[in-house]
């Protein structure tokens, strides 16, 4: 190391001292508050001030269960930048998660959304709760609650100072953490280095992600419990670029009410939001017509929806991919100056497969003989990643390093780890670098950008007396892009009536786990495939009700 | 550190596999050579092994004195990705500051350019020069000469393989090194390690410094040693963009014909340059129109040029600051929304200014009283930086790092050094944080984007028997920016004619130096005004003489 130390502050003292009236507009259940640079600057360091009162410091893990807005943002800087770490959790998430993350990253303070709150009431005696020091609930006054002790973040802020004696922070200090679901139900913590997060800052502001600017305004729509949002609220601020945060549940006419008026120009989002937005433009008139680019990602992007975006609205989409251990974004779809010239279709082509590496991280896509696969757009393999803002170390769980981390891709795993991260997705990359993903590791369930356990839901079902055998893949869904179909052989002899037992597993699902993760319909069958080695052949299955059509009984918001 | 370790080699991958037909130019004397990053990355391969089997290994300094052109280009990646640290050298410096630099850095094996190998044969026999094992002449043979063993270019590379099992190169390796002006005559050694490099490469890319893409057509004219040539190659690559090597000693006619012909829109170079080239279009019928951006730096840049290359030639002309210390450019007069939609007195007057501060770096101006200035355009401060891509050390030089380097800007130096570098710059900084340079330390002199040391052209007037002061400072010129002014006092008694004298002294300056480095205009005087702590005044000095006109001698090409 001869240059100094890569930080977070930088970013924030930019902004502060080159923006200072630049917006940063908040989105509430019924107004929309709007400060600048120069205010956030205050209030982040009073922040910083308020976690030192109690007792915070560096190393020290201050967690969020957070939508989108603006102390949700102070705290993505005053956390990191005093030296504690950020840990992001998602409020989606079944309680025995939550309760295992905070237990696993021994906590120290929690902000949580009041409407957020009732998840962590039922947790708050629990065992794993026992480093938890204090609540914060993000608002201005404490509703009814058992948390304790609790306060609001207004009174936590409002007797402290607005400057902050800022810490040199070490690179190599963890600033930011998420957990991110495993195949078999427990969630493996990545951690983000001060280091990490700048590099993913800078690749972020390349025009090879995204080229944020101050002339930019940027909606950091992503949930920031979700790999960080990826990223915007940190590159945004870099760029000193004007800010729009959604607050709680945006819906349709929320979204195109702040594009309209805040005039923004860029923003991020699972398809989901795209497809119910482009059906509410069809019967609302408004004007988004600031919006120059959507960054569509989470789940594969549906070539009608770059098509209509771009035809009906001018938007361009750029279809991205990344993971949580990366920080976010790993690939773009962005045209090279040749395919941008080139025929609307083979445009649409290119947007709608998940992109090209961006500068400064590597890939490698492993066949089965566990050599590197032609670029031909056509032979499946592995998808290796590596690069500064990928995670080399799984948070306190040797088996997941052994598992997804390797020196040599394509060779055995379960050793000692290394700096690749096999990311289980399996994909096709084209002559000009484009990665396709054809297919991923077939225990997750994909919806609307949302992670379910295909494993927890079997062992909910399979609990249950007059089940034998039960499994859940993930169909394709117009609007979820995928939602859990679930197979069930009952046991032998059993007499309980088929729509009884679906009830009944709906209700052992619904006890522990989000009502989204339940199976929209339970299927019965005499037996479930079995793969050579004795294990459910979901791939048969998934093929099987590739056409069929799931009914769910989701209602748009959840 | 739990991401990847940050290096240049995925620069170089991704280029090579995403870009593979994307052209790389160069100009010789009396072609234009042309290739793609699939060829150069068989060339890149095959230099790696070639410097194995010279046994060039990590750790290893290799240095080149060469000009820009696709050989050259190959030392860039070549060197630092097979863990060698590649040492620019400026092939105009005095012949003493060349074997000074070989000697201190201990370079292994040297590049060099024919029409520069007179320089090394001068030196090869010296002691510094004991370290050199090989000396390889850019090009397909070898001119003739002394330097021993020698070999050319492309015979040193022929029989080897176009692939190299690349090492992980760790991040703290050093990899590239360039030499800095000291005032007093002795250069000091500035390491660029991989992360250092991968940093401001990571910077260059993004839209807050230039924000390059695979659309550039992208001229790398800054001498490829003078700080990384601004880093342009590294940057270039990483984007994928086409890139155009303008070759040796290029004139306006050639830039020209390689704007037009190759179709360049990004470019960069000290204001002389755009200056002459100015001049040219006026006489000479020529499409530059694919020309969007030029940066201009390495001494300020006249509002006129900024204005006329807009008005006339509708370029941009961002200019920018920067140090070697600090791998190359922290600050870039880009305009936000609201100037940039400001009148054009408003627009050329931010645009003269060296500009604002790139993400990731910070800055302090401190003033006299040893706090910050305040931002009022007005109040001069020395400029102080730090960020991941500026030096924390000189290179075994630990007296430039108590003077330039400290933990406390403002406060006393002379200690152990530190993170914050002292630029010895004197700036002002404006409401909107754009810097503006007021003057720098007296005693270097800047001729063109080339720095001349006062005090090595005192030593060398002052030792004639005839002198009894002498001294030279810097006064403003419209081609060059600055050029030296000589004044001397003659000793009590001597008769010598002023004409025989001033031929004596420009003869002794030329016997050690540059010819460029020969004051124009030596002036006798009957004192040198000094400073209350007894030195030259010089300040005084060019300040009486800021509106003299110096007629130089120097030919258009020097």
């Amino acid at each position: 190391m001869v240059g100094t130390d890569q930080r977070i502050r930088p970013f924030l003292w930019r902004a502060e001292r080159l923006y200072p009236d630049v917006e940063i507009v908040s989105r509430t259940d019924d107004a929309v508050h709007r400060y600048d640079y120069g205010t956030y600057g205050n209030r982040v360091a009073r922040l910083a001030n308020a976690l030192a009162a109690a007792d915070i410091g560096p190393g020290d893990r201050v967690a969020s269960l957070c939508w989108n807005h603006h102390r949700h943002f102070e705290t993505y800087f005053g956390v990191p930048c005093m030296g504690a770490q950020l840990h992001t959790i998602n409020p989606n998430l079944p309680k025995s998660h939550v309760e295992y993350i905070v237990g696993d990253a021994e906590d120290d303070l929690l902000f949580v959304d009041p409407h957020e709150r009732e998840t962590l009431e039922a947790l708050a005696d629990s065992e794993a709760f026992e480093s938890v020091q204090q609540y914060v609930v993000m608002g201005d006054e404490v509703p009814e609650t058992s948390l304790d002790p609790v306060v609001d973040y207004e009174s936590f802020l409002a007797d402290h100072e607005p400057s902050y004696d800022w810490p040199d922070v070490d690179e190599d200090q963890p600033a930011g953490m998420c957990y991110t679901s495993g195949t078999t139900g427990k969630p493996k913590g990545v951690e983000y280095t001060q280091q990490m997060i700048w590099s993913y800052t800078m690749s972020t502001l390349t025009p090879q992600m995204l080229g944020i600017t101050d002339a930019d305004v940027v909606m950091p729509l992503v949930p920031m419990f979700h790999s960080t949002g990826w990223g915007f609220s940190w590159a945004a601020t870099a760029a000193g670029a004007k800010q729009v945060y959604p607050g709680p549940s945006p819906d349709s006419a929320d979204l195109t009410r702040l594009i309209e008026e805040e005039g923004v120009t860029l923003t991020a989002g699972v398809p989901t939001i795209w497809i119910d937005l482009l059906e509410y433009l069809e019967t609302h008139d408004a004007d988004i017509s600031s919006l120059e680019q959507i960054v569509a990602g989470g789940a594969p992007v549906p070539e009608s929806l770059i098509r209509r975006l771009d035809e009906e609205h001018g938007v361009e989409v750029l279809h991205a991919w990344g993971m949580t251990e990366l920080t976010a974004i790993g690939t773009v779809a962005h045209l090279p100056p040749d395919i941008a010239a080139a025929d609307a279709e083979t445009r649409y082509t290119k947007r709608q497969k998940q992109g090209r590496i961006v500068p400064g991280l590597e890939f490698q896509v492993v066949g089965e003989d566990g050599d590197e696969v032609p670029w031909d757009d056509a032979t499946v393999g592995e998808l290796y990643v590596r690069g500064p803002s990928v995670t080399t170390e799984y948070y306190r769980c040797p088996e997941a390093n052994a598992e997804d981390l390797t020196a040599d891709p394509g060779g055995d795993r379960g050793g000692e780890g290394g700096e690749w991260l096999a990311t289980g997705d399996l994909v096709t990359v084209d002559a000009e670098g484009y990665v396709t993903l054809v297919d991923r590791d077939n225990d997750i369930i994909n919806s609307g950008g949302e992670w379910i356990s295909s494993v927890e839901l079997e062992n909910a079902m399979m609990g249950h007396d007059t089940v034998s055998e039960a499994t859940v893949v993930g169909v394709p869904h117009d609007r979820y892009q995928e939602r859990p179909l679930g197979f069930v052989v009952t046991a032998e002899g059993a007499t309980i009536d088929p729509d009884v037992l679906r009830e009944e597993l709906r209700e052992r699902i619904r006890a522990d786990y989000p009502k989204w993760w339940t199976p929209d319909e339970i299927r019965f069958v005499d037996e479930i495939p079995r793969t050579a080695t004795g294990k459910f052949d979901k791939i048969t299955l998934r093929d099987a009700y590739r056409d069929h059509d799931v009914e769910t009984n989701l209602e748009p918001e959840e």
